[in-house]
């Protein structure tokens, strides 16, 4: 282990510190949390470094604008947003940069910046109560809610253990006892609620506290940090591990706080390595904290995270705790892939793992990040559910469906069991709202989740999945919603037909849905068509809603409509319906069943194949919405009405460009001719007719098992396949192409 | 001349024919069009020069596909967008392609591909008769709109030039005798309605005509380009370049239509220079083509033309027209602004002028395009009102308030006197809706400009002007619009104080309105504030309608609101008001009339002053749009009922920053105090209330006269300024800021 972390060092070209197993913190002034680039290797190499040069000089130009605005540590007062509390978010960024910044350079004004800031804190902090301005969270100190106070304490630790050499013992003393020791207090014992529980606010409290443990030679702390208050194992970090995330790094949340969760992990798996390697953590549960990296990074399209959950949509990979994540990730596996991340994000962290990642970057060693499709289990053993990720090719145009079929993810999950997303040249096709809230703006709530966060956004007529008599899944409550996960039934990434199963049982009582979605990769066509096939079996007579939330203008519709041209009605009074705005009915046959859309020069059509009597609402978000919380987005509703089962046979079509330079306009209608789906007694079938009389059948078997042999016999053809999914290439007579709509 | 020319040619590093003037095409069979790069310098250079090198790539692929698609050349069909139309497109790009690259290359094969197109339209064009599809348009033989013939035409007698000296006797005098000759007689004399009006469907019309008239060597062709049918001067491009545009480039039609003319005119004034150099064409009228080349970009911001009248919102810079109008004027006045826009542009054209572009280019001439503020009249001697363009900076980023106080424009023009658009941050904030159209888009009635065009784009209310009585300017009628024209009263574009003054007299009976845009530089504030004062003198009772059309998600309003929760009723029944849907109205006071949205991340406070009585609507355009043709975006109109006359003060202020990487928000509310308005015996007087105790008043004369010298007392302090606009920063005592809303 020795001999493996001093090349790991060589390699990296960091001053080969003595190795981490035969360093005793409490008897050396050395940084232990970090590994430090040596000054003078960032005196050579720095400025070759794009990355890590602009780095330094974002991080030199906040701390000198600092330190000329001089210390200000503000009496708290403030919630999220306020004056008090941005100010002291800017102090532990500027507490982190310059110490940061004093390793890096040598130079005695940032270590004594650092210094008078802290010691600041220490006047400060000792007289403080609880935050006036706490809300329905846990209160902190210098913070509304303690959840900031652990965020600062894990960015001063940092900033602290690069400068404690520095310092007297008297600052050491009066800093440590009077900011760092009873701010862990305050965190661990004084917030068993918080700290002992499973959940992105303990995974901070942990890490905070753990990283305050070693910074204060107290391997009591580290130990608590690690296997919670009572040391017993069932809590603490390493617990977390264990139980927010799964065998294949998907966190119980969702991509949007597995970005926030990671920091907090990365940071300190950082500091437990360097202190205590024996205890291999980064190797823990097979190197789950890494796949947890790789996992974030493979939820994304064009760098932002598939917005499920509570999420912000513009949240990205360029995102502080994402440059830690590949930084510490790539220190540890020197994956290339990484590098082309950090490229893309344009930014890294002031470390030896940053400064690795700007040198081998400079030195060409990045390869593209090999996004591809991936299923991402859900659940501690990964028995919950799963993320489906379809990825028609690694670029960052190529279509990706999304099947979110993962468990409901605690207090901050959404009720749409087996909902889907599709990314398509560049953008997102059919959306997800994410979460009704705007991040830090004091208006609209102190920028908390907003009231139509738990009206409109988590509601399931929100999401692109199925509503049973206009109410959410588990009635919208999360302890009847934890009880029950969808079960991933078959997974196929590759080839020219993806797929994607998965049934949902306990979400609407005796009601059972399962959903395929399969991306088909057709000659001619540019961008792979989508086959959405949803069954629901429900015992008795139902309203049946499935929602498809899309991102476009409409071009087209085929079908007539009944519009409200004078006044617009809300289509209903709960469960996220209020918010509903309808612009017109309509009642499609099979033969004209589609909305044609364009969005960013490429048309989109979605075609379906109603029942009788069904119907087909277009409407638009943002009815009762008095204080404009919500975004206008639109929507189409296919509704079955009095029905106990129903298949829906949805097809989305890519097609065609329209280009405003040069003003030129290609194929803005579908080139589908016909849509049919035909009922066997173990298997659906769905024909999909082609231009050049050619036809497609997608036979999807109810039995998944991969070695099972299907055959039935289809318009007078035996068509046989091995396996949950078949697929047939059919070339039709001129007599079925003259009746292309007939039900077969 | 001769030497000023070869001095040129040697600048340029082209092959020096013989000078132009020298040149007796009659007896040459070289080019006549345009000036070439000669081979020799394209084989040494080419490559070196990345924007030629690619353009000479992209050409080289388009052309080289047709070559295996083969001459296809349908007999004329389908309308706009459908596959003959686009076909017949295609055809002329690949003959005017090939043609290029047989001059640039020396390979044959360009050559005679393009001999082969040409005469495969020998051919076809003969048999021809007006065009199946032909709508309301004049028809065309090849297309539905004889337009779209001329522009086929323009490009292939390019094409044919550059090949001519390859062909035999016989196929010259087939391809002149079966296609050009016809085609121009068809365009000029076939055609006296099109060919002799003052329009851009005359423009192409001429230009097609004299280029031709070029290449068959027949001068009376030219002649009649020039100066129109009957040679008199009252028509032809000569006429047109005087009417068209005002002294300072601006195209009566407006930026969008702007675009499209510039081509036509450019492409014949470089064939003119050629071969005619002696009628000094880029010099007439003291060089306006040019100017309406550098007009055009100065009336972009990121590139993307102000969408005024009927336009495209999403028309750029990068479009084919502006390629040639860039290069062209380049090759004439070496002006290094315009080598910064050819890279923007990442295009460039294949002849000598592109070369050249190219070139200094890549030897680091480009100099940053100076935008900046500008005054750009309208009318054929600039006094029909103008474009009042006021530019913070000459950055991409920079603020941009346009002030619309042009003429009706003919057809295409919009019922919207006095309008404004403002730009800030990247971003359009204050907006234009453009034409209601989809463009080449077939299900949207073959891409022409659709009936929402008529019944909401052009009317007043979709527009940031005054509406009075709910109908708009002119009864939107365009006979009676051409009528009348605003007046420019007053422009200052530099300083701390920018302003345009304009007032218009005409839009209703009896009706007079004065507009004060002024763009405030201040302190502290990192975008100016925008001060909009406009009154209104109705000589009886009106109801007084003032839309803001505003980009952004409405974060928060200072005054209570009555929302429509349930049903979301419609504004009105005609004029543009059919299609509002009402969200809110409200009565707010002084003291709490504000509306914040955020557009990508800053905020925008809109401040209003409402006179006692009057509402604010807050609404959206799309109602009574059954086939969902319009854009739904949001407004506000401020509405006051029964007055003679009023002011309405409005002050729009750009604020803080939402960063969703960072997670930070600064600045999210005004720092507004207050605003008042006072109305002396010949001037308005505006109050800001500053932080920091500081007012800043804004004092606005009726008399524009630079010399005049203004005093008032106000609040008890003499106030004196000279010429239209005085400005003051005062430091509020105690007193009054206690009472900062009170109104003086």
């Amino acid at each position: 282990m020795k001999a493996r972390l001093a090349l790991a060092a060589l390699a990296l070209g960091v001053s080969v510190a003595a190795p981490a197993a035969a360093r005793s913190p409490q008897e050396s002034d050395a940084p232990v949390l970090i590994r430090w680039p040596d000054p003078a290797s960032v005196r050579a190499e720095a400025t070759r470094l794009p990355l890590f040069a602009q780095e330094m000089e974002r991080a030199r130009e906040d701390v000198d604008a600092a330190i000329r605005a001089g210390v200000h540590v503000p009496v708290p007062r403030d919630p999220g947003g306020g004056a008090t509390h941005e100010q002291h978010k800017r102090n532990y960024k500027a507490i982190q940069d310059a110490g940061f910044l004093y390793r890096l350079t040598g130079e005695a004004r940032y270590a004594e910046f650092a210094r008078r800031m802290l010691l600041a804190y220490a006047d400060l902090y000792p007289g403080l109560g609880p935050h006036p301005a706490a809300a329905n969270q846990r209160p902190g100190r210098l913070f509304w809610q303690s959840l900031n106070d652990s965020v600062w304490l894990v960015h001063a630790a940092q900033g602290y253990d690069a400068i404690r050499q520095t310092l007297s013992e008297d600052d050491r003393r009066t800093i440590e006892g009077k900011v760092f020791r009873p701010m862990a207090t305050f965190l661990s014992k004084g917030s068993p609620e918080v700290f002992d529980r499973i959940h992105n606010h303990a995974t901070w409290a942990n890490a905070a506290v753990g990283l305050s443990g070693y910074v204060l030679r107290d391997p009591d702390l580290v130990e608590k940090a690690l296997l919670g208050l009572d040391k017993s194992g069932n809590s603490g970090i390493l617990r977390q591990l264990d139980l927010l995330f799964s065998p294949d790094g998907y966190y119980a949340e969702g991509p949007y706080y597995q970005r926030y969760a990671l920091l907090p992990f990365v940071l300190f798996a950082q500091a437990v390595e360097e202190n205590d390697p024996q205890r291999r953590i980064f190797a823990h549960r097979d190197g789950v904290l890494l796949k947890a990296v790789h996992a974030a990074i493979q939820m994304t399209y064009q760098g932002h995270f598939f917005p499920i959950n509570d999420a912000m949509p513009d949240k990205s990979l360029r995102t502080e705790e994402l440059y830690a994540g590949v930084a510490i990730a790539y220190a540890r596996t020197r994956d290339p892939g990484l590098l082309s991340i950090a490229q893309m994000q344009g930014r890294t962290i002031l470390t030896a793992a940053g400064f690795a990642v700007a040198r081998d970057l400079a030195a060409g060693r990045a390869r593209p990040f090999p996004f591809r499709s991936i299923l991402l289990r859900d659940g501690p053993e990964g028995e919950r559910g799963a993320l489906a990720v379809l990825r028609s090719g690694a670029g960052p145009d190529d279509q990706v469906v999304v099947a979110k079929n993962t468990a409901q993810g605690m207090g901050h999950g959404h009720f749409d069991k087996l909902n889907w997303l599709l990314y398509d040249n560049g953008n997102a096709i059919v959306t997800d709202y994410g979460a009704a809230r705007f991040l830090n703006v004091e208006a609209k709530q102190g920028g908390r989740y907003l009231p139509e966060n738990e009206s409109w956004a988590k509601q399931t007529i929100a999401h692109n999945s199925l509503v049973v008599d206009e109410t959410s899944h588990f009635g919208g409550e999360v302890e009847r919603a934890e009880a029950h996960a969808p079960r991933q039934i078959h997974f196929e990434g590759e080839g020219d037909t993806r797929v994607s199963t998965a049934e949902m049982v306990g979400a609407y009582p005796d009601v059972r849905f399962r959903r395929s979605l399969v991306q088909l990769r057709v000659e001619g066509f540019s961008s792979p068509l989508v086959l959405d096939l949803l069954r629901v079996e429900g015992g008795a007579a139902h309203q049946y809603d499935l929602p498809l939330h899309f991102a476009g203008h409409i071009i087209e519709t085929g079908f007539p409509l009944q519009s409200n041209p004078a006044s617009r009605p809300v289509l209903g009074t709960a469960n996220g319906y209020q918010h509903i705005w309808v612009d017109a009915i309509g009642a499609p046959t099979t033969a004209d069943a589609f909305v044609t859309w364009i969005n960013d020069g490429r048309f989109y059509t979605y075609r379906m194949l109603p029942a009788a009597g069904s119907q087909v609402i277009l409407a638009e978000s943002g009815a009762n919405d008095p204080s404009f919380n919500l975004r206008r987005e639109p929507m189409l509703i296919q509704r079955v009405r009095g029905s106990e089962d129903a298949t829906f046979v949805s097809l989305l079509e890519p097609h065609g460009a329209y280009d405003p330079s040069a003003e030129t306009t290609v194929g803005s209608r579908s080139r589908i001719g016909g849509l049919r789906h035909h009922r066997d007694a173990a298997a659906d079938l769905v024909e999909i007719d082609l231009p050049g009389a050619r036809t497609l059948v997608i036979a999807i078997a109810d039995d998944p098992s991969p070695a099972a042999a299907h055959s039935v016999t289809f318009q007078g053809r035996p068509l046989a396949w091995r396996g949950h999914v078949g697929r047939f290439d059919i070339v039709r007579d001129a007599t079925t192409d003259q009746d292309g709509m007939s039900m077969p």
